[in-house]
């Protein structure tokens, strides 16, 4: 389906500070990027250039005063994302090079602290894909959704503790449940069709089989249609706005829609 | 100045065949791409991948029949690039890592065959952005600018020996010069607004002083903007359509104009 | 100064399990590596590859039974690490791209937490090395040395609050209060002859004025002579040995020994 | 088996002058260093980086009058290389995006000219493997192996057309060859245990079924115990010795013998 999806973000500055975006989704796989349109109110100078995931960020100085952000894109997406229940396992010898990284914990994914629930948990499952659903379905069913209960601050452990939190909370602790066995986890945000409420979205990818699998922690099935805008080991990675001063978000609207076909 | 600009191509295929393009700029310091449109007709798979040096490659399969690429962009450009005479030579120990491959020999800039002309050339300059300013003059003075003289195999030697040829070789006996005076030059393709006639232009960049200058020996005087699509070492790194069988180039059509101030 | 450097590190395994080593320093600005052994016995096959900030990585199987891992390494290190009062904070938009992934927090260090502790320590330094170097002072003043009090899940953020760890508790620490003043940080870890008691060693490394400056909270002060092993944003990032199934690591042995000029 | 290789190069200035130098043999599939050793007298400051092909390159300045370069490997080889008679051709879309380059021209293999000769000489060869392995034995039946008949700017064209050249010069034309038929071919120097006359070597590996193989057309059969130090599109990447100034090489001794099993 072709989606066309966008952001628009106001900034206010009380002195002029840096800014590092990253809102330009590249062409991939089950992705390729029609149109974009990126606009900046007023046109400050902006140098792009990829982190080591390999996502395109911009840098730039909120001038004083306020900056617009205006990001569109229309995207060729896939309908359905492949799922495959029974892909195995992969050993640690056999994993790509790339992908090894995504064994570690990181800032929001204690997988170090998350074993015993991660091997409660997938008992009963077969080792790969299976145990990554399985650790979906659980999430899904043992994390209540809810605004305002996490922060910014928020990691696996405590949303393991809390049983609460948002799409980012529980991306977080799927990826870390699967580190913990030692699947190579990642988070990745992007803008997912008919969100309910319209947001920006986060869920997570794992490398099982023989490449990395969506899932989707808080929704009830896995939707395809989805137009990923970063990755990254969580969301330290792959947040679309960091500010380093006094800068203040004031305003944000997202947008996701189908084309109708022609 | 804001700048739109694109090009479309039409190719036929007898069988299915790869076909690698080069078609997406990239932002970067002197560029903002503001909208970008790429679209294939059909809309056959794609996957996109980035080159060693960074820039945009899409990957896909020609299908048996036609098929016709339209991209276009708009772009913020620099109305002036920079200049600098006098800028020093940077002695190797001093280059970026990542400028000293573009001091090696490449399929079309034989710089290790090409000392002696260099050094004749550049007998009065001081070394740096003045030799290379040097050489660019000389090119424009002693090559003649003509169409049919030289083919897609035509190396620096050889225009160096006839010379005649077009900006892509001008920008290979550029390069090569350079080289061979142990400055990293590169070579660009890209867009130059009111280019006579239109067509996608290649021009080269050396590393001088503190960072890559544009040079454009084709040209009576250095014009900016510019929306450099693709940089290589030569014309074989930033082919902006390598085909891999029985596919053939119908027709091309390519456009740069400015954007009216609102 | 030469030093001669190593460590034998003796591993069982009950059933054949993988393991990934970062046991090969790579020669730098301020080493070079003159000679080096690497001996496994037995002589199971090894992959290297390169991680994404250029540590040399060992992949291989432990076999069922015992390994063991021999590694030596002479070094020409610097007898004095460089020192730079007064050298600057960089703006963020003036840093170099690859040093800001060390902005970010991370698994050890939630510099997204530690603001405030950070701010009251360098209220009266000024931005830049002198930061850095009283954050330095801090720890070294306020943070007891003691071993057994923290564990390899310990984060700076629980060191703040006990106030008592090792050297990788001061690193993380020191990294933690950087980032959280937009200062870029790094883990290193390595060898620091004369280090009493002998041990492999975790320092940090912060980006002011014009390059990566060596600081090491847990040492009186600060000393030259170091071989750095592998570096990264936290403990996560450079253990020397991960390994993944039932694997023991039974005997460790580490020596810096200066060679005697000839 | 175990081998122990290594090569004492000297050099004189008569003014300081850069040099790069691409000595230190990486650990990688079939090649295991064991020990490694690597000095200079006099003991200048060296910079190491990593080349776009993970070559390790050692930067330095030789001094006014000499330098003297030893380095000694041990390194555990394979005795056998890797051999697959009916290894398929990889079609464009599925190689690996790393192999991509590797099809293109480059100063030494200018494929772009050699495709008719390809083609007649893999007439009768199926697609792949065996396409590569009937140019490799093209080449050692038809080209002569003579000292003094090329030099360092002599290319794969070149060869083509006087059947006469070293190693070098075949391994340039076996890659040239390959990537006219669209088979990503690389360039290989190393060494190689029981060459005759010793010296350092260089082969070409082709990317054909799923991995790369090595193909050496100067040898009458393939033989084993290799060591590669570096890999790269031609010779122009892998220069072991790249000066840049008034730097003579006044002598070269290169050993590569068996370590006695203990």
């Amino acid at each position: 389906m072709q989606l066309t999806a966008g952001c628009h973000i106001s900034f206010t500055a009380t002195a002029p500070a840096p800014l590092i975006l990253m809102l330009r989704p590249r062409s991939g796989f089950a992705q390729w990027v029609m149109k974009e349109e990126y606009l900046l109110q007023p046109q400050v100078p902006v140098v792009e250039y990829t982190d080591s995931y390999g996502n395109l960020c911009q840098r730039l100085i909120v001038p004083e005063g306020a900056l617009a952000v205006s990001t569109t894109v229309q995207v060729e997406t896939a309908d359905h994302v492949d799922v495959q229940p029974g892909a195995p396992f992969v050993p640690i010898q056999h994993l790509p090079e790339t992908a090894l990284q995504f064994l570690l914990p990181s800032r929001y994914c204690q997988s170090d602290s998350l074993a015993e629930l991660a091997s409660e948990i997938v008992a009963d499952s077969r080792p790969g894909y299976d145990q990554v659903d399985t650790i979906r379905q659980w999430i899904h069913s043992h994390i209540q959704y809810a605004y305002g209960a996490s922060d910014v601050s928020t990691s696996a452990v405590e949303t393991a503790r809390h049983r609460v939190g948002v799409c980012r909370d529980f991306a977080h602790l799927g990826i870390a449940l699967c580190r913990s066995l030692n699947i190579p986890a990642r988070m990745v945000v992007g803008y997912l069709y008919q969100l309910e409420p319209m947001d920006l979205h986060a869920w997570f990818e794992a490398f099982v089989g023989d490449h990395w699998y969506v899932f989707d922690a808080s929704q009830s099935e896995l939707r395809g249609n989805r137009i990923a805008i970063a990755y990254g080991r969580d969301a330290a990675d792959v947040a679309l706005a960091t500010q380093f001063g006094p800068i203040t978000l004031t305003d944000m609207q997202v947008w996701v829609d189908a084309v109708a076909p022609q």
